[in-house]
């Protein structure tokens, strides 16, 4: 639903509607990308962008999209890393990207495209606020290399980032934050586990939480 | 000036109206940490913490207080990392750590008292905006991995974190950003020079800057 | 079993034919910190030096251990990283060093005393062979920071650096290997697990090996 | 001039007599790149492998070839990233990258043939030595986490890592390492300076002296 397409005016207002009732997640990238910009004026819009082989990323950023959902104004977009546009990019108030790890680092494939939004688009990144998450086997395979490095391309680009909160459910008072999420999928634990697909959640919320701070702010 | 230490009332009215004028840095760490409360209120307050040997990483943290001051209501109090209380913690807005590089990252030392911080002395940095610089000697001498280690602690301790920004001044147009700032202050080109200086008060602005974003928001 | 201190000669036979059968781990640093150098002279010679605070990270260290006896002439040495002495650091070929994760790094306590080592006490580090693991809550908690940082550590003392080997036993003949070893320790995944000791296993067997192709070559 | 290739008898006299002369490097891919096999059988083989678009990090690729032909008994070839062959990986008993920075890590279409390398070609790099250099403007715009990169990539590889070396020049006795080497070639300071090419040289000696000793031992 870019603005160059016409469309008829129900949909408008099936959309603004949507967008009063809560969050809106869009994953089918062909078809309307982002919700209509009358509508979301007041909204903050978080860009899910990710790469996934088997299907676990996919999962991580599925929950990444629940968490954003938690957040009242909040509208997600759902997109595979080679599918997102320039519109997506401009559109996006924060931009949360997930990837598996390939040797300790991001897909080349995926990098490749990423240096593509910065350097070739001309995106203006500033001020956009960014979350990162990844999965990877192995308890030192470079999950966390991954996530250091998106959170790194983010700071290159003028964004601002942070990570999900957490507390101790214990009764202790303790509380602590991840500079990302992430899922082990390797040998020693494999698939998306309801802690790791929890994570993910927590990073939607916060990020949507925060660009919603920064946007008004 | 802590709130908790009775005053005369003249010295009130001089720190709103240096408030008014413009931020405050104030360097001298027993005497008087933060503007008084009362006056603060609308403003952003951020704290520069850093270690520092030989005075390189002091310079960088001065520029960084220089940078603070270039944003209108922001507050700044510099102190070394040893000398800050659980009152500056809380006070700040936005933290800015700082130090040298001791093979790669943070000085034992530094890094000690700031897990204090966070475990024995219970501050609660949810949201505070963070931002990091060091000094260091050599192209590949841990400069960079002290700025990730200070920001990683920060997003581990719920913090908000982002860089100093640049644009390209010869009207390419190009704009970008940095994890944090440095000076290299080893062998091959010893003393801060002024553009690293000019990196301190980017580091300084941009945070300032963002702090007040988000603490309006 | 310092050259300084005089000792019987059945003591010293006690401890080659200990040699000639197999490596030995001495964890009592106050008695015998290593096999007399006599004895030891083809030997391969691994410090194995931690810091633990609820005992997880000393049960990674005697995996660790563990891999280097599985190693025909090497001998290790196993201290707490307060109990470390100069002749312990000047004896190792190898050092394998690990901790828990305080703030996504080192723990600031040990860092300070790795400061003197390398800065204060003058050790020669120069092509001793290097290893790291940790132990850390979470998914992104910074125990790849932890590895990497005791990489870097030794990266920038001089060390070559190394981790531990895999191979999926499944038949694919995939092989693969990681920085270092590491065990999940926090409130998703409690204690040290199978998995994670023969990680640790796997760490000391290849830093004995590679200590040894590098002492010969 | 692979084996599969036939070639003149004085052509391979040649080749034999430089390498007992001193090492050999060979920039022009496409014609030979790397000596006989037979004349090669006791030398340590070092392959150097690149990006350069404007042409820094080529400039520094050819500083870590003179390092390496310091070396007595070590071969160097020298090429692009998209022209290594898998004979040039297999051959390799030590490989050295190097590019520039791209948004704080590997130029995203290089790590996409190195992912190639590990995971489809099938190589087997354990024990192979490896070293690592970058490019890049800015005080912490990125060139040590692509150096950091680099060397988990090798680390995930199975490969064992090291820097170049340092001596204190000014009688202080003192020693140190870094990671890898790098060029600060961006706006604050252009083009590849004496010293950073020194830097390169330095990476180039240790790698294949480093390698020499794993090899032989």
């Amino acid at each position: 639903m870019r603005p160059t397409r016409p469309r008829p005016w129900f949909l408008s207002l099936t959309v603004l509607s949507l967008c009063l009732a809560g969050p809106i997640a869009i994953a089918d990238p062909g078809a309307k990308p982002h919700p209509a910009k009358s509508a979301e004026a007041q909204a903050v819009r978080v860009l899910v962008a990710y790469h996934s082989r088997t299907g676990n990323t996919e999962k991580m950023a599925q929950g990444v999209v629940e968490g954003i959902e938690r957040v009242p104004g909040a509208a997600a977009v759902l997109k595979k890393f080679d599918q997102v546009t320039k519109e997506d990019l401009r559109w996006a108030d924060a931009i949360i990207l997930g990837c598996p790890t390939y040797y300790a680092n991001i897909p080349g494939t995926m990098k490749a495209v990423m240096d593509e939004w910065a350097w070739h688009w001309g995106i203006d990144f500033t001020d956009k606020v960014g979350g990162a998450f990844a999965t990877g086997g192995g308890q030192v395979g470079g999950k966390e290399h991954v996530v250091t490095s998106l959170l790194l391309y983010m700071l290159s680009n003028r964004m601002v980032v942070a990570g999900p909160l957490y507390e101790d459910t214990r009764g202790t008072g303790g509380i602590w934050g991840e500079p990302g999420s992430a899922a082990m999928t390797g040998p020693l634990d494999l698939g998306v586990s309801d802690k790791e697909l929890d994570a993910a959640r927590r990073l939607g919320e916060r990020i949507a939480r925060l660009a919603k701070k920064v946007k008004s702010g």
